[in-house]
């Protein structure tokens, strides 16, 4: 995976897509799937709605450190078979067979096959609703990935790829932010 | 437009689609262009994630209304033009020629053309991050709509589209919620 600038966060994250999260809690990493996501402004802050239901929330909250992975159609069964096990009982990493990779700026590991990854320090935490605010510290892309699709959860088990692309960009000109 | 269950109000903001969101002041309706949205909850909380620099901002938070459209490929270019004009000086439904509909428990209208329009009441907002917890009362459907795609921003000034789909219930039937 390559770096890229880190105003491209938001280009992963404002589509809505369905994520991977992973954390380390100074023993083994851990991985959760997250769907419900925000992006918040143009300095790469983003937002996780989560809570103690998940295993690695307490990681996440500890450590203050995350990566946010984007995984395309290939590894759309593994992402919601990570939801479905607990890492409290379980090596997800093992079992469904994932790959990882070390980060650079957090200890929670980077996943392979995926088509980025965000790693991010936790800013902020409102536990009234979950909110999980996040700083993204470094974007890595996947150039290798042939599916670089990113991949949406409808909520009902069912899930939709990205398809049609249009470009607005000249409509909207005076109001893209810098960098993008 | 025919209303759905409650419940159905998540696989419409869970995927992460662009929004259009209109208010009522009192006087005259406006509508917003927001991608920065995520589900909540099962209960059909959502959050907006919005500021003063929108002027229906004001109307939002005063009259604690407003309803969530989710615009097609067919209305994107329009979706992209109201992210472009204020309603401070102009008429947006008719410089853009948006028809509008009456809403059922809402004041702000429903917007003709988008895929699915859901009436909101605002219960709550976090001034630092400018988040506003939505909840979805009426859930509409429009069935006549030729292409139910929903479009997602990618904050470069480029969209895409819904493409392919996967059903992947029978992996995660465990923990769908009811009703869905």
């Amino acid at each position: 995976m390559k770096t890229l600038p880190l105003e491209k966060a938001l280009t992963f994250i404002e589509p809505g897509p369905l994520t991977l999260v992973t954390t380390f809690d100074g023993k083994k990493p851990n991985v959760m799937t997250i769907s419900w996501t925000a992006a918040l402004d143009f300095n790469q802050h983003i937002l996780l709605v989560t809570g103690p239901w998940n295993y690695s929330f307490d990681a996440l909250l500890k450590t203050k450190e995350c990566v946010v992975c984007l995984p395309g159609p290939a590894l759309l069964k593994k992402a919601v078979q990570v939801g479905m096990i607990s890492g409290e009982t379980e090596d997800k990493f093992k079992k469904l067979r994932i790959k990882t990779y070390p980060a650079k700026k957090v200890k929670a590991p980077l996943l392979a096959g995926c088509v980025a990854c965000l790693e991010c320090r936790v800013t902020d935490y409102i536990k009234k609703y979950g909110f999980v605010i996040l700083q993204v510290m470094e974007v890595w892309h996947n150039e290798r990935c042939r599916d670089k699709r990113l991949v949406h959860a409808v909520g009902d088990g069912t899930f939709t790829a990205d398809g049609e692309h249009f470009n607005l960009r000249a409509l909207m000109k005076e109001k893209l932010p810098p960098g993008l």
